[in-house]
């Protein structure tokens, strides 16, 4: 970690041991219902499915649908549907996501439309999508089901949006932020919103669960695209580089070209707004964006971000364990190098 | 019309003037809905809407569902923002088919992703399926959310069967009729079923009007296999001979296989099964089925539905101008030439 981040973020790399460890038995339950529905009888679907499920996933937002539950006091499993569906949602997202990207890689694993085809992985991701929505008819909450709807329609105007503006370098850092937010921040917040309506949590409970699922998202995104940039596809279980290779305006990227000035105006217009790239570019634009600080400014906002998360729990009493859990999950968004 | 379905079907082709006469007043408003809901800030997305929307949409689907509200007795609107969440159902799935398929031509209009591109068609997609699940939400029925949510799960496994068995020339007329029943019939019987149920209809009722939309979207389908390989592409707004050229195994397709024998066997294999086409391999396709009877046979079948689908309307009261105006609508998808 650079020494800018290392002034506001945490001092030794955030577990999130001890909130898988609380999660464990709801989460077990939440896995069996993510396999037991993504059965079908058409055999292609279970095993894309699979491919994906069985994968590194974090399943970091089915976690926050049943962390923000139990914090807010849920007794009962009406949290664990929702939890699922939250999880179908994000994985035909990234299906889609991976189609219109043309990604090599996700989870560790090459990308499944790179296996089944793009046809397939469109398919199926509109499978899940409908499986999420049985889910949430299961789980009975209509404020939940208007939660999660409203949701995926905000990601897909957030992906639409970036896919209109990948490529223009002087994207403000203004609407970067509110592509990320669309696109990944509202389903974290939507995630811990709905685990905290189904728990019946106060309104004022509600509101706060789902700025902290926001504001996570947030701190999560950035250090996304900040790895992208200096991560090792080890690690990260994608391919470094690769919103570079696809000239997509994220923030190290505009805040480098922002920085460098007119030396690297010609660099940066034949890379990211032409595309033509050659061997060594990524390297090159790695490294300016390293000396001019951009990936460090970019932990830095993610820091930020998590702190104003935290704040959010402040009305959560501190005897109760999810509380605590929730913050190391803040603090893990940050420090996490994968 | 040939002989053999003219046993069977109406005499003068059907109109469904009396049909569209009775629901013009719901459907102006449904429309207004759907021009109202596919708004968004993103520019794309209502561009590329209203490419679709704005085109020779015929509005079945939600014309079903009125119809069934408004033959089972319902006297409220409650209908109207369900019928505008079956057609953004159908016109996402038309938007995700077009890419699937590589369509070149939709509803009389260059397909979207040509123009577009496949991306923005499959986000865009997402989108208007997103927003019918906000549609089915604000209406505040349940059951009508689980049985759409179904119905698009059921969809898109059809659609990933098809895909899957697309180029088997040994394929069953049973697994056929499996997967139009999953990929066309489920989302009209979903349309009726909702309709009826937001009226409050008995489950008789319900399951009435549902089996109707099944056996007239089975009708629907079949007469959509005959016309691509005999309708103009100016009356059907698609291209005819795009099933051929994807060597999708359709029912005329099937049916002139095992007619014309082990002589045409050798152009079936190259044709279809490995998708090796010249310049006159659709005429002479076109011209084995017809010559076969397998055109017709494919008719005759979906005039049967359409019967099938008129009886399931006999417990309704006759003095009820929906019940007649539904029977039309039977009438029509077969009699159709668009």
């Amino acid at each position: 970690m650079d020494a800018a981040s290392a002034a506001v973020a945490p001092k030794k790399p955030a577990s999130i041991e001890g909130l898988l460890e609380l999660a464990r038995p709801d989460m077990a339950k939440v896995d069996a219902l993510i396999r037991e529905r993504m059965q079908s009888p058409v055999s292609v679907i279970p095993a894309l499915a699979e491919h994906l499920v069985g994968g590194s996933a974090k399943r970091l937002r089915p976690l926050l649908t049943i962390a923000a539950a139990r914090v807010a006091g849920a007794q009962d499993d009406a949290c664990l549907k929702l939890a699922a569906a939250v999880e179908f949602i994000h994985t035909a997202t990234l299906l889609h996501d991976d189609v219109v990207d043309s990604s090599q890689l996700r989870r560790g694993k090459v990308a499944a439309h790179l296996i089944w085809g793009a046809p397939a992985s469109v398919l199926v991701g509109d499978f899940l999508f409908a499986r999420a929505f049985e889910l949430m008819v299961e789980a009975g909450s209509m404020a939940a089901l208007e939660i999660l709807a409203r949701a995926s329609r905000v990601i897909a105007e957030g992906e639409v949006l970036q896919l209109t503006r990948a490529h223009d370098l002087n994207l403000s850092q203004e609407l970067y932020l509110e592509i990320i937010r669309a696109k990944t921040a509202e389903l974290f917040a939507a995630a811990a919103e709905a685990g905290a309506v189904s728990a019946g949590a106060s309104p004022a409970h509600c509101k706060a669960l789902r700025k902290f699922g926001q504001d996570l998202g947030l701190a999560f995104q950035l250090v996304d695209d900040a790895l992208d940039y200096s991560g090792e596809s080890q690690e990260l279980g994608k391919n470094p580089g690769d919103d570079f290779r696809e000239g997509k305006a994220t923030l190290p990227l505009l805040l480098a070209i922002s920085r460098t000035g007119a030396a690297e105006k010609a660099f940066w217009d034949r890379v990211v707004g032409r595309r033509e790239q050659a061997d060594g570019d990524f390297e090159r634009a790695r490294e300016l964006i390293r000396m001019s600080g951009a990936d460090a400014a970019t932990l830095d906002l993610a820091a930020e971000y998590a702190i104003r998360a935290k704040a959010q729990l402040a009305d959560f009493a501190a005897s109760n364990s999810w509380r605590p859990a929730l913050e190391d999950l803040a603090d893990f968004a940050v420090s996490r190098r994968m």
